[in-house]
């Protein structure tokens, strides 16, 4: 059965949690500090970038989580804190300030930032900044805070699930910043989840890295990871749930709300990464491993080639069994099917069998490709595995 | 003792082989087949594309020469005769024209195609320009053939060496095509090398393999190799050397001529990828393995976000750790110098120590990007591995 129901709100939705976003100079306008707090002390979790260069928040907050506890998240937007003299530093001032402008100790603050890259922060106007947010957090400061954390992003992005555990309803709540505009490679992607749900850290931190895996980890837009990527989870245990302890049904339901939000949040970072963006889903079937239908699907959504013709109108499957045989899937060249088809439409149209072109409706496909999401569907014909993609096509061009 | 001495001229200075170039209206204009002929069977040896995808004539050549032995090479332009029903007998049916043309076995023909994928060819009109060219090949044709083989490149690109192999004097010739302007993903990438020198069949196979490696395949542009990627030689044996047959002197001698031919060939072919184009080095050193280090060298090459800034003037050290920390090399993130420099200044500049901000002179970094060549040089501070790529900058913006 499937519990979970997407709600209006963000981080503030579960219990126990107010937000605030500021201003306080960093970017040339605009919000740019972000407080989230906790009632108390919550379980906490995260995963980080995949990139071998980090930025100096991740190394503190991995420092500060490893007791297992946190109650504040802070970020800042408009100078990412990294490859610069003195990061550390920085980044540890910073969850002292918030700890204490909070009354809470330093290492129960999850610190982030997101911007620009070997630049030193303003740290007096990081202090106001804290100063101002820790007396402006409210119930209602959640759509703030979803301001503060954007660099270039079209829209802010936040979102919130209900979901059971037993007869208790219990909440999600998340907010993200994406990839920027035209140059998607090292924007930061930052997600802040919060929930009420009472579960044992272990299973927090298992239920988190599944929900990743299966959508931010997804996106793939061409680009590399950013040295800043996180996402944390705190969890308030407020919701008044028998606590989750096991792997049994209040577990899966936590896990399936959160994929299920994490997918959404996902999903719209990756169309929000370009201006009127429409989102490419690529699904690849029987393929020979897991990795290998992984591999073949980013290499889709994210062939600048492939995106540039699809968002054209031209329904390029040459170019996307090639980017596919170039990709280092282990697939077999001559094996592939490719179709096109549209979530707003009933339409499927078969452009290739065996990496051979069909007598395919070309105006057909040219209408699909119009649509304001489009999904690729690439079977490999070769293996049992299947994976997705998410990525980004631009507007519809005006004739 | 360097004995390797380039010279002018192109695959018809090797004793023993003419060529020509004619146009048989594949291409909207100019030559678009390109052939050339042995005086008598050569010994063979071919290193094909990466992609899972392999056009037809791929498929075909590398059937032919399985008996170690060629004496012609077609190749048109326009239509890549990949992705296509009956691309393979299309292939067959070239060799046999050929063949027929020149009264030698269909089996000793090499073919390759570059072009438009998913169309068929039009035998027609490919068979016409077999006919022409077998009439038309002469020791002078070897400009007209790297004429034939060009899709968008800027400039037709062919090179000889002369080396000698004990006191005899030796030839290599070669004429290439690459990458494709604002397309470059798919572009193919074709050389074609003729030499003189007497050499058995397994260690031509072992010196082209190593040349490759060294040259070509240290091309990174930021695309994937195009299904129908192909390198190949062709070795007459009549320059009158004693007859290479181990790994001694005259094989050294040969080897480093190859691989001198097949690294100015890859250098200009990387230069030659979009009008204007300055040649970009990205030299990686002290990486934890070869691996690494090549997949370091690649990443930055490779970066479009890397290639706009330095074409901009912009020393974007910050973007070119993280190109490499995301690339999938097991580097240190914190270790890593970056530094930037010119064959054509003496200049060298700083940017980055342990990945964080140097005090560097940004005017004399700015006038170091205005070279015709730039040199990228990062020290992984992380082992004993070092490797070298090559991609493209724009020309340097008018202001």
């Amino acid at each position: 059965m499937n519990c979970t129901k997407f709600i209006t709100g963000g981080i503030t939705c579960p219990k126990g949690f107010e937000a605030a976003g500021v201003s306080c100079g960093m970017k040339s306008q605009g919000k740019d500090l972000m407080l989230i707090t906790a009632q108390k002390p919550c379980a906490v979790a995260a995963v980080y970038t995949k990139n071998a260069v980090k930025g100096a928040p991740l190394t503190v907050t991995a420092q500060n989580i490893l007791h297992g506890r946190a109650q504040a998240v802070v970020c800042n937007s408009g100078i990412a804190n990294c490859c610069v003299e003195g990061g550390v530093a920085a980044a540890k001032k910073i969850c002292s300030l918030t700890a204490k402008a909070l009354h809470i100790p330093p290492e129960d603050v999850i610190v982030a930032s997101t911007g620009e890259m070997g630049v030193p922060l303003p740290m007096d106007r990081v202090e106001a900044g804290i100063g101002e947010a820790a007396g402006a957090c409210s119930r209602e400061g959640g759509h703030d805070a979803a301001l503060a954390i954007l660099t270039d992003d079209p829209t802010p992005k936040e979102l919130a699930v209900e979901f059971l555990v037993g007869d208790v309803p219990c909440y999600i709540g998340g907010v993200a910043k994406g990839s920027g505009l035209l140059r998607p490679n090292m924007a930061t992607m930052l997600c802040f989840l919060t929930s009420d749900v009472n579960i044992h850290p272990e299973l927090l931190d298992r239920a988190l890295k599944e929900a990743v895996e299966k959508s931010f980890h997804c996106m793939a837009l061409g680009g590399i990871p950013s040295p800043n990527d996180m996402v944390t989870i705190l969890s308030s245990g407020m919701a008044g749930n028998g606590k989750i302890t096991d792997l049994g049904d209040g577990y899966q339901a936590f896990c399936q709300a959160l994929s299920a939000l994490c997918l959404e949040l996902a999903k719209w970072m990756a169309k929000d990464s370009r201006p009127g963006g429409r989102l490419l889903t690529c699904q690849v079937h029987a393929a020979r491993t897991e990795t290998d239908a992984l591999l073949a699907a980013k290499a889709v959504t994210s062939c600048s080639r492939v995106v540039e013709a699809l968002s054209k109108g031209i329904p390029c499957w040459t170019d996307i069994v090639c980017a596919i045989g170039g990709s280092g899937a282990n697939v077999d060249g001559g094996a592939m099917d490719v179709s096109l088809s549209s979530p707003a439409s009933e339409e499927t149209v078969h452009l290739c069998s065996g990496c051979t072109s069909l007598f395919f409706d070309v105006q057909k496909a040219h209408d699909l490709l119009k649509e304001s999401e489009i999904i690729l569907s690439v079977d490999c014909n070769d293996g049992f595995f299947d994976a997705v993609s998410y990525g980004c096509l631009d507007p519809v061009p005006e004739l």
